[in-house]
């Protein structure tokens, strides 16, 4: 069977890139990279070994630029930012190791999961290991404000990815369920990135109120976009296996339009394929890829994601114009530019 | 095969007891328990059910007694130490969720264990939030040095765990790295929990530390005993298995003993039982207590936790005379005398 042309078609003008932010704060972000490097030692030398194999394999390190870049557009000038940025990373990358032992994944940016590598046990253990060097970074920034976000963000992604767990192979969870995911297991953590950037600055809680919700609002719509990049991207694209969530049944928003929007019959093919995905035949990707371009959820879900980055981009309207301010637009145009 | 006679035979005297621990702070604890009660809850429903499971399953709450016994000795009358208690009860108990994936544990507490209820990944997930949720507790405390305790005692307990992990099925690890071991895994949160309470009391440096040393060798025997117990006790005693760490090829003191004073034929056992565990057959948990008891390794794991038992005793010379130091140190024996 032959591919389906790309249902995401790319915007007109030039590519959107987060390259601008990654040069606005170069310097802090290599800071913050050795900083990374030296807190994941242990004399436990499995846990360096599994730790660099995730760390050092490519990441966008999306979430650490966002720390540095709001910490700068608020006019911080210390090096606390470094830190908490590091923190920032290394709570994302237990979330991840824990993630694909629970998703029992085999890939990732490209290459074998940890838990391929090293087993289920080593990757539960280390991602617990990071995620308290992770605090201790936190207790060094001296800041209970900063510590309060974090710990706030890290228990409502535990609370995502059990509602994740818990919605998956249920074509009865709904659209609010699916949003509620998202913004717990990946929209908190972006909120909780930008705002300590803005409180490190000790900034007015408006800015950081403004800063927590451009995370959040940026947070949703490269969610959406990693959702609907699942059923449309050639795999190499994000380095993972497109159809992995289809083959895991779970119900993410493209799914659940198509759903919604189906005939009788197509209604039953969903709750078949999701809700018993060890019994889905060969084809029943290319008819899920089929179905959603019938009732046109990927575009919709593109459409969403482009609705929360403007509201995004929104929230930088109170703070100084310049290049930061600029490359923080840009970072939500790349988040779902990822989509061509 | 008739069973054998107990190893460890009981101490002359009374029947030592944490029971005039727990009345001493017996407000304190049901505070404690409603404060962990209230602090699990989530509207994510599988999160309260779940912990629900492990938490009202009927543990002893050694761990957030001592906390309160310690601020108590120290003379604290706040009640911040009854937060401090609940965080580090929720420390331990993220700790066993993940615990019981990784050792593909069955039972605990004489109860189905989470994961086999609800799974591996709900147990992962769990855990992560209550985890979270404890620094959460930690946060609002308002004490930086409180998180810098507890946090730091998180990240020793993963390296421990992950020691655990590499020196299990391997009989070339030794009674260095075994103690390296359940220092990490086990005593490093005991000693944070009694520290705390000295921190909390906002007392001396020496105060904290003597509060961290009797912690800590106090969990060191209690690890003793647990392992000499997965040996000897008769299952019903611990609710759990005996000889789950035989069966998982875990190299604990009494099989490191064991392997040093054997023969070479005898070491050809233990090489093949411990690194293979999955051949072992039924005759093998037999011929290990045999060994066992041959070598006396049993008898001197228990007296190693006699002396550790005595040293955290000692630790309580400074503090105030009086029912509550009495208590703490009868704590000690009543860890030690669960061999029975």
């Amino acid at each position: 069977m032959s591919q389906p042309a790309p249902i995401i078609m790319p915007s007109p003008g030039g590519t959107p890139s987060i390259e601008p932010l990654r040069r606005l704060v170069a310097a802090e972000m290599d800071a913050c990279n050795r900083e990374i490097i030296a807190r994941m030692q242990s004399d436990v030398q499995l846990i360096p070994q599994l730790a660099h194999h995730l760390i050092a394999s490519g990441g966008k390190r999306i979430r650490p630029l966002l720390t540095l870049g709001a910490a700068k557009l608020c006019g911080y000038e210390g090096d606390k930012q470094i830190l908490l940025a590091a923190c920032v990373e290394f709570i994302h990358t237990a979330t991840l190791l824990h993630d694909d032992v629970v998703d029992e994944s085999e890939r990732r940016r490209g290459a074998e999961t940890a838990n391929v590598v090293w087993g289920n046990q080593a990757s539960v253990l280390v991602g617990d290991f990071l995620f308290s060097r992770a605090f201790q970074l936190m207790v060094e920034s001296g800041s209970l404000e900063v510590l309060r976000i974090l710990a706030g963000a890290s228990a409502v992604i535990a609370e995502g990815e059990v509602l994740q767990l818990m919605t998956a192979n249920d074509m009865d969870s709904t659209e609010a369920d699916y949003l509620k995911v998202i913004e717990s297991k990946t929209a908190a953590l972006f909120a909780a990135a930008c705002r300590v950037g803005a409180v490190v600055a000790d900034r007015p809680l408006a800015e950081a109120e403004a800063m927590d919700a451009y995370g959040r609002d940026l947070g949703i719509a490269f969610q959406l976009i990693d959702d609907a990049l699942d059923y449309a991207s050639d795999g190499a694209t994000l380095g993972k296996n497109t159809g992995d969530d289809f083959r895991e049944g779970k119900v993410t928003l493209p799914v659940v339009l198509a759903f919604n929007r189906g005939s009788e019959a197509e209604r039953a093919f969903w709750r078949r394929v999701i809700e018993t995905p060890e019994q889905q035949t060969p084809e029943d990707f290319a008819e899920a890829l089929r179905l959603m371009r019938q009732h046109g959820t990927l575009a919709e879900t593109l459409e969403r994601a482009r609705r929360y980055g403007a509201q995004a981009k929104a929230q930088l309207a109170g703070f100084k114009p310049g290049a930061m301010r600029d490359a923080l637009a840009e970072a939500v145009d790349f988040a779902i530019h990822r989509a061509l």
